[in-house]
């Protein structure tokens, strides 16, 4: 199919930077930090101390003697720590859940990151860590909760965007870097750079935002809560405890459908997806065949495909089942509900920005429904009127929310310059 | 809480007519018609025909000596025949489903249908039919498959738009009604209303789609697929089988979340939900907590309210179990999927248009993401390629796709210009 989604992920991928390229980090391990233990545990905004506390990250390129070369992404709902290079784990046993459990792409960003590239490792150092709850490496849901010997599973406390960058700060304490040259996340990892920027005003010197606003809307909510909804009510969900036993396999599935399907946009799918439909005589007569299952994978998910973008969700739904935690996903979904930049200004987001410095970059994305360009523009304007330093910028593209992870050509020589004006 | 979705809701509560009212039809009564049997079984679209067939339908105001002031209502998704006055049939046993079980409503365009109002049964006869696969008193899953003696289920077969108009032209036979004064419907009834307008063009006079294109998008697709998904894996479907048993409950209700989200518009969503998120302090650690049910009233949907939104949409998810079987809801989001206008000219719209007569009034809602105004042009600007009499608006709404249902004063106004219109 030519269409320019297809073109673009094809241009993506002829890009790509085998392990062995000059452009590649390379093979990478992640490496672990014990950040909270009984002595230093963590206290979370809901009240609720946890202890211990494993945060799984990654580190590239080398860190400038003055240690003012740190650029730190911060990664996305089902993201992880494996941000650039390719993962020499993948074929490790021992994690359960693995982001490209193929081992046959590089890792999530890594358009952006390597020699050469817009965070350039062979000037920048460039770490990111997995976000508390996940189920990546850093302590989550999954993990063993001391009190009992099992997983936590919903025993888990609740988490939010302040804890994770609460946490954060303590492993860049712990890798002794006092001040990040700049701080940059998509989405809810934007969420991510807003709240270091409110809560650690002094922690970064650039802090970019790309594709996230100061909260999420109602309708963000809403989608979020139904995709919950279809995992909780999923009897293998089990209450939580379906570690060991069947997974809520078709509650995550249809959480995922949701999700994708906010990540695109309406644009985007006409362009990437047949339309065409059924004729009259293609019409099959079994349409809600019981005996029919997903790809004939043997897994529990129900799935009656007969438009191609119904495919797509379908592979999107197993694939995400391969790859990620039911309850991690309740988990981070619900930070994701509750972060409101402004509650550092008691409601108003102009007040809460007044707590800014350093620079800031926002950028949004013409198709993006998720965050949209208005919700994110809120925040430039709130930083305006504080008169902060900030770029707005409103991309064109046609790829919906996906675009922050998309749209590498603009952001490169976006964030290039935004990386230069940070080193005058 | 004084927002304008709210307000506006309200208007229309205070404008509410009572079945003793002058602008009320007053206490109604569906009628039936035998449309097919053995001996002339409705041929569908599929290839299969199936006999017999109900259809259920209503009758306000009275039949002109000419037989020339019918205007026919085509409902949506989860619509009836009751679409004016008060339902008589409320209170009585014997029908699984009711649109409004708690018959403290009118049905469910009253605003629109009654003496004095846009559609003036004081002049006009109004009728409206339930489509084949509902569950409202037409054939559909629920009735009792005569080669089986027990529901069809999902051996019910596949219908389509246009077997609906085929079966609608069947009791415009019946009732001896030639042509119509004005086919009107919103959404999935616009649908119906193109769909008679291209498979019997001489059948109407006058056509208003309201919130409704030649073909509902990928996205749309691809959320009607989700929201099929979480019906089809909730164990209790039991692969359609489900009557006398217990229902899929939380997969009926995941799916109206999700059809709910796409009737609202996120600009709605906003002004209508607070969308204040927890202080720290209020965080719930029990986030999850297994023993919480939706509303305590012992349904089998688990549910965990904390934002307005949410609490909204299980309300939505509760109230449809009580009145829709999952079935209907799984054959009509089908033939919603299916529809494409285009067929008719061999996938070429304006060549499909060329079939249409009688004069065309298409209207689209700015805030409606689901049948989108770019999407309710084309049909526009398909008729005006083929030099076809068309008025096309696109009205200034904030209620996203359900202001077909909601924007009373200036749809009164479009309709009583258009119908004035057709009998010049």
């Amino acid at each position: 199919m030519s269409d320019p989604v297809d073109a673009l992920v094809g241009k993506r991928k002829r890009e790509m930077d085998g392990p062995d390229s000059a452009h590649s980090v390379g093979w990478t391990r992640p490496r672990h930090a014990e950040l909270a233990d009984e002595a230093n545990p963590l206290l979370l905004e809901c009240g609720q101390s946890i202890w211990p506390v494993t945060v799984e990250y990654e580190l590239y390129g080398e860190l400038s003697p003055a240690r003012d070369n740190v650029i730190m992404i911060f990664h996305a709902l089902s993201g992880d720590a494996h941000v650039a290079g390719w993962d020499a784990t993948w074929q490790e046993h021992g994690r359960p859940w693995r982001a490209w459990p193929d081992g046959k792409s590089p890792n999530w960003w890594d358009s952006m990151v390597g020699p050469g590239k817009a965070f350039d490792t062979s000037r920048y150092c460039v770490l990111c860590a997995n976000v508390l709850g996940s189920c990546y490496g850093t302590t989550g849901p999954s993990s063993t909760n001391p009190a009992t010997g099992r997983p936590y599973g919903v025993e888990f406390p609740p988490v939010t965007v302040g804890d994770w960058v609460k946490l954060h700060a303590r492993l860049l304490d712990h890798l002794g870097i006092d001040q990040l040259l700049l701080a940059v996340g998509g989405s809810l990892g934007g969420q991510q750079v807003i709240e270091l920027g409110l809560a650690f005003p002094d922690r970064a010197k650039g802090l970019a935002v790309l594709a996230a606003s100061p909260q999420l809307s109602n309708q963000g909510v809403a989608l979020n809560y139904a995709a919950r909804q279809a995992i909780v009510n999923d009897p293998c969900f089990a209450s939580g405890q379906y570690y060991g036993c069947c997974r809520p396999e078709a509650g995550l599935g249809i959480a995922r459908m949701i999700g994708h399907i906010t990540y695109l946009s309406e644009m985007g799918m006409e362009a990437r997806f047949d339309s065409g439909r059924k004729k009259p005589d293609e019409l099959r007569c079994d349409l809600f065949n019981p005996h029919e299952r997903a790809l004939g994978d043997g897994s529990g998910f129900i799935a009656h495909n007969e438009f191609e973008v119904e495919s797509y969700l379908t592979r999107q739904a197993l694939g995400f089942n391969e790859r990620f935690d039911a309850n991690s996903y309740l988990y981070i979904t619900k930070a994701m509900d509750y972060y409101d930049a402004a509650q550092w200004g008691d409601g108003d987001l102009v007040k809460a920005m007044a707590r800014a410095r350093g620079d800031w970059l926002v950028a949004s994305f013409t198709s993006d429904w998720l965050y949209t360009p208005a919700g994110c523009r809120r925040l430039a304007d709130a930083l305006c009127v504080n008169l902060k330093p900030v770029t707005y910028v409103n991309i064109e593209s046609g790829y919906g929310h996906d675009a922050f992870l998309l749209e590498v050509d603009v952001l490169e020589r976006l964030l290039t310059g935004f990386l230069k004006g940070l080193q005058r």
